[in-house]
């Protein structure tokens, strides 16, 4: 019996998002996803589906991403680490292979994430953090925004944060009830030396919830919204509530909780 | 009388030696003094020569190198800074300008630079570093390399330690008489985190000296050199009697001195 002897290994995966378009394979682009199903085909000879705790969007990168694939190859996942590096890009890399239980998949049983975005506010941004930052060097009362994050946390409905199109609104767990209430344990923004850094640790997140969360403070430090505005934006449960977009570039998945 | 009017600008430039070709501007190749000439022409209107502290090669980055350049443009130094960024790609920055003394060249007046060697020792390369840093993360006597570093101080004819090839051996400070004599103020080796961090501040520096210097402090890592075969190997004044050449990447120009 060949599904016997399967094992299930998890990766965890830093990746850097500029070149790629995102965690998901497809075709004729390069993609994470496809990256790193090459190089499991090339070292282990079996084309199998990589799943990851959730997928990134195009230029959005990762400290430590978990994924999970099933395979009969004996390799120990040590070994795993060096032979999958090999066959990767310099900006793809696996940082850990260990055996999981069986029945382990990165994305089901994933706990709580926690996101990171940089936004630079320094004139100029220097050559070796533009792309993991978004420049951003124009006025903002920083201190309302640092007031506002924490408006955040706790059990919402994130509607007004999650992107109005395409997959259904779920970045990264997409539930089969298509619920927009998500728990955010941390919603916090720092000042970091020319950077303003937003983390945000939560049961999971919605398509875009983070960038547009970020954007929202944004519009708070522009003056064009107040932090009191916040638990308003989450009961309108529209898009068009809440502030813009902001880069994927500044985003980083820091890490996966299981 | 146009030259009467022309002023001379000193530009602080950062930047990502990947992806480009080294300073110096050749034909059909990106490198950063065409990028930084063609910015300049863009905003004055001037094609003008754009002069270094010194060439450096393909990979090689800066946190701050020196160029200077003349013009009659009547812009404020300061507004140079925001137009020639808007002209140059992110990887390039022109972090600051100002007015210099008539007369003033970034070459021929500078009196001291700085550059840092970064080894990375950990298994695995993080996508975030991977351009800035020299992966070597096999067995080293770090000790051994940690000693023999300050062995490098001081006024020596640094033959052993010059490119074998083109450019005269001088990289940054091309004398007339050619001499391979040069003072190195400080060279020192400091485990920082999962690098080894070389620094070095000297009176100029010849075409790959601090790659074959840091090269050398592997060949002493790997137990194939001694600290105490230094002295003796700057004596030979012969290119062959020091360690081979470290990758440009793990190479950064920290700073020029005038």
């Amino acid at each position: 019996m060949e599904l016997a002897t399967r094992r299930t290994i998890k990766l965890t995966l830093a990746y850097e998002g500029a070149g790629f378009h995102g965690w998901q394979m497809q075709p004729e682009v390069p993609t994470i996803q496809g990256a790193v199903t090459d190089a499991v085909e090339a070292v282990t000879g079996e084309r199998v589906p990589v799943d990851a705790s959730g997928r990134t969007d195009t230029g959005v990168h990762a400290l430590a991403q978990v994924a999970s694939f099933r395979t009969v190859s004996a390799i120990p996942a040590a070994s795993m680490v060096k032979a999958l590096n090999r066959q990767l890009p310099p900006s793809v890399r696996v940082m850990a292979a260990e055996d999981a239980p069986a029945g382990f998949h990165a994305r089901f049983h994933a706990k709580a994430k926690t996101y990171r975005y940089r936004i630079y506010r320094g004139g100029v941004c220097p050559p070796f953090v533009w792309r993991y930052t978004h420049h951003f060097p124009y006025a903002l009362d920083e201190a309302a925004m640092i007031e506002a994050a924490p408006l955040f946390e706790g059990a919402h409905d994130f509607s007004s944060f999650a992107s109005s199109k395409g997959r259904g609104g779920a970045e990264l767990d997409e539930l089969p009830e298509r619920s927009k209430v998500r728990t955010v344990f941390v919603s916090r923004l720092v000042r970091d030396g020319e950077e303003l850094v937003y983390m945000a640790r939560g049961s999971g997140f919605l398509h875009h919830m983070v960038r547009n969360i970020t954007g929202t403070l944004v519009e708070i430090g522009k003056g064009r919204v107040f932090p009191g505005d916040v638990p308003e934006i989450l009961a309108a449960r529209r898009r068009a509530a809440a502030g813009p977009t902001l880069p994927g570039k500044g985003l980083c998945l820091v890490s996966v909780e299981y």
